[in-house]
C-alpha cells in the first residue's frame, strides 16, 4: 500500500489509502490576501500566527505555507521570497506541531525552506515542465522529501483527463530516474470547476482512480476549485469531497475552518472505515453542539483541542463552564 | 445502459446510470410513526396528504406508500391492508403526479395496489427467500412494473456483501426464468448501520459496483440507516449519499423534506455531470436562500415549485413579496 510520509519534528503524518483523509491548511498564503501581503511586508505575522493555530484546531493535518508576496519595496520574488519563507517556516514550526508543506514557484525560496524546515516537510511542488522538473526533482532527491507533482506541462493544462494522466506519468518516470519513489510524489490531477465544465468532477474522479491503480500514488487536489463561481459552494465542495475520497483522493489542500466541509470530510473517513468505532466523529459531533451554542467553529474547535490534550470531553466542559 | 422505466398516469421518471439520482419519498408509512397509524384507522388522511405534497414539492420524484398499519380493531392485515392501500394510492395520485412506489410485506395488498395505481408503479418489494419469490415474481410479470429486490433470504440477512451479492444475482436470475428484464429490477444491497459495522460503508460501495458492472441492475437503499444510533445523522448522511452515488447507486428511499440530505444529492448530481450547466443546482441554492430569511425548508420549496410551475424565479418573486 503506497504510504507518503509528511513529518515535523516530533508528529508523522502518512498520507495513505488507508489512513484518514489528509486535510492540508491552505490559509498561510497571501496570494488573493491583500490583507496580509501588506502585513507580511510590513513585517506583522500575526495573522500567520492565528492561521497556524486555528488551522490546526480545525483538523488540519499539515500546513501550506506560501511566502510568495510581491513587495512593493522589491518586485523580484527570487531575492523576497527565500527569507521570509524560512521566517515564516520558522514561526510556524515554532507554534504547532504539525509537519509543513512549503509551497513556492521560486526555487530558491523551496530550498531555503528545505534548509530551514524540521523533519520531512512537504515540497509544493513540481509539474510535468521540463525546466521545473529538472529544477525541483534534485531538491526532493537531495533532501529526501515527497514532493507534490501538479499533472500540467509546457503545453499547459489541458482539459483531457488522458493528457493530465500522461503528464503524472512522466513526473513519475522522471523522478525515478532521481532516484525518487512513486510513494514520494502525491498528484494533483487539476480539479477544473463543474460550473464551466460539466464533466469536472467525473474527471476527477476517474483520473484519481486511474492514478491509484495504474501509478500507485497517492493524490491531492485546490478542493474548492470545484465550485468556482457557484451559489453555495460549500454544498459543492462538501459532496465533492465525499466522492473524491470514495473514488480514492487521500489529501487536499483546503481551507480547514470551513465546518461544512470538514464535516464532509470525518464523515467520509469514517464510511470508509478509517475512524475505529466513529470515535473522531463523536468528538467532531461535540464540537458540532458548541457551534449550535454560538460559538464559532473556529472556537469550538479550539476548545474541543485544548481538552483533548488534557483528556478530552471537552464539549461536556464547555458547557459546565456555560452553566 | 440500464434504465428503469416508473410512469404516473401523465409523468414518466427514469432510474438509470445516465439519470439525476432518483428519490423516493419515505414519509408515507405508518410503520414507527404511531399517530400516522391511529390516524389512519380512524380514516384521517391529513397526513398522508401534507406528506404527499411535502415530499414532492422538497424534490421527490416518486413516492413510496405503505399501508401497513396494524388495527387495534382488527390485526390482520391481509384483511386491513388491501383496502387502506387503495384507498391511500388513490388519494396521493389524485393530489401530485409523480409515479408511486407501492410498499406492503402483504402480497394481497401489493396486488390490489398494482389494481388501482395508475401508469406504472414500482412494486416494493421481493426479496431472495423462496415463498416470497414465487409470490411476488408473478405479479411483476402480470402487471409489467419494476420492482425492488432486497438482497435478504431464508437465511435472513448476512454480514458478508459477496453473500449478498449472490442473493441479488439469485433474484434476477429467477426473475428471468419469470421472463422479468435485468433492467426492470432495482436491487436493495442492504445498508448496514456504520456505527455497528465500521465496514459498512464500503461494503455498500463495492456492492453497487458489482451489481451495476455484473449484472446490469439500478440500485437503490433505505440511506439513513448508515448513520442509526450515531449523533449527527444527518452529516453521515450527507456524505454517504454522495459516496453512494459515485459509486453507482441510482436512487434510495429516503426522507426528502430534509434540507442537508437533498442537498448533497443536488450537488452530486451536478458533480456526476447530471444536472447541465447547474440549473437545478442554482435553483436549489434559491431556495436555499429563502431558508436563510427564515422559512422552512419544506415553505421555501413549495414556494420554489409553485413559482417554478408558473415560470421559475421563485426565489426572487419571494424576495419581492417580502419588500
Amino acid at each position: 500500500m503506497t504510504r507518503t510520509t509528511v513529518e515535523s519534528k516530533s508528529k508523522t503524518v502518512t498520507i495513505g489509502f488507508d489512513e484518514p483523509f489528509c486535510v492540508i491548511g491552505e490559509r498561510i498564503n497571501p496570494t488573493g490576501r491583500k490583507k496580509l501581503a501588506t502585513e507580511l511586508e510590513a513585517g506583522d505575522f500575526s495573522t500567520v500566527e492565528r492561521d497556524a493555530l486555528e488551522q490546526v484546531a480545525c483538523g488540519a493535518m499539515v500546513l501550506d505555507v506560501n511566502a510568495g508576496v510581491v513587495y512593493n519595496s522589491n518586485p523580484d520574488p527570487n531575492q523576497t521570497e527565500p527569507p521570509l519563507m524560512v521566517k515564516m517556516l520558522e514561526l510556524v514550526q515554532g507554534l504547532v506541531d504539525v509537519p509543513l508543506c512549503i509551497d513556492s514557484s521560486v526555487p530558491a525560496a523551496l530550498e531555503a525552506g528545505l534548509e530551514a524546515a524540521h523533519g520531512r516537510p512537504l515540497l509544493n511542488s513540481v509539474t510535468g515542465e521540463e525546466d521545473r522538473m529538472e529544477a525541483i526533482l534534485p531538491l526532493v532527491r537531495k533532501y529526501n522529501v515527497p514532493v507534490v507533482a501538479i499533472s500540467n506541462d509546457d503545453t499547459g493544462i489541458s482539459e483531457d483527463p488522458d493528457v493530465r494522466f500522461a503528464v503524472a506519468r512522466r513526473i513519475v518516470e522522471r523522478a525515478a530516474d532521481h532516484g525518487i519513489p512513486a510513494h514520494d510524489i502525491v498528484v494533483d490531477p487539476l480539479v477544473m470547476p463543474v460550473g464551466a465544465m460539466g464533466s469536472a468532477g467525473r474527471q476527477v474522479f476517474a483520473l484519481v482512480r486511474r492514478l491509484r491503480d495504474e501509478l500507485g500514488v497517492n493524490t491531492t487536489c485546490g478542493a474548492s476549485n470545484i465550485s468556482f463561481g457557484l451559489p453555495n459552494r460549500h454544498g459543492i465542495n462538501a459532496a465533492f469531497l465525499p466522492m473524491a475520497i470514495g473514488a480514492g483522493m487521500t489529501s487536499a489542500i483546503m481551507n480547514p475552518v470551513r465546518q461544512v466541509e470538514m464535516e464532509a470530510i470525518r464523515a467520509a473517513n469514517f464510511l470508509m472505515n478509517h475512524d475505529p468505532n466513529g470515535a473522531e466523529w463523536i468528538r467532531f459531533a461535540r464540537v458540532l453542539e458548541a457551534v449550535k451554542e454560538g460559538k464559532s467553529f473556529a472556537e469550538a474547535s479550539a476548545e474541543a483541542a485544548a481538552g483533548g490534550a488534557t483528556g478530552g470531553r471537552s464539549g461536556r466542559g464547555a458547557r459546565r463552564r456555560r452553566a
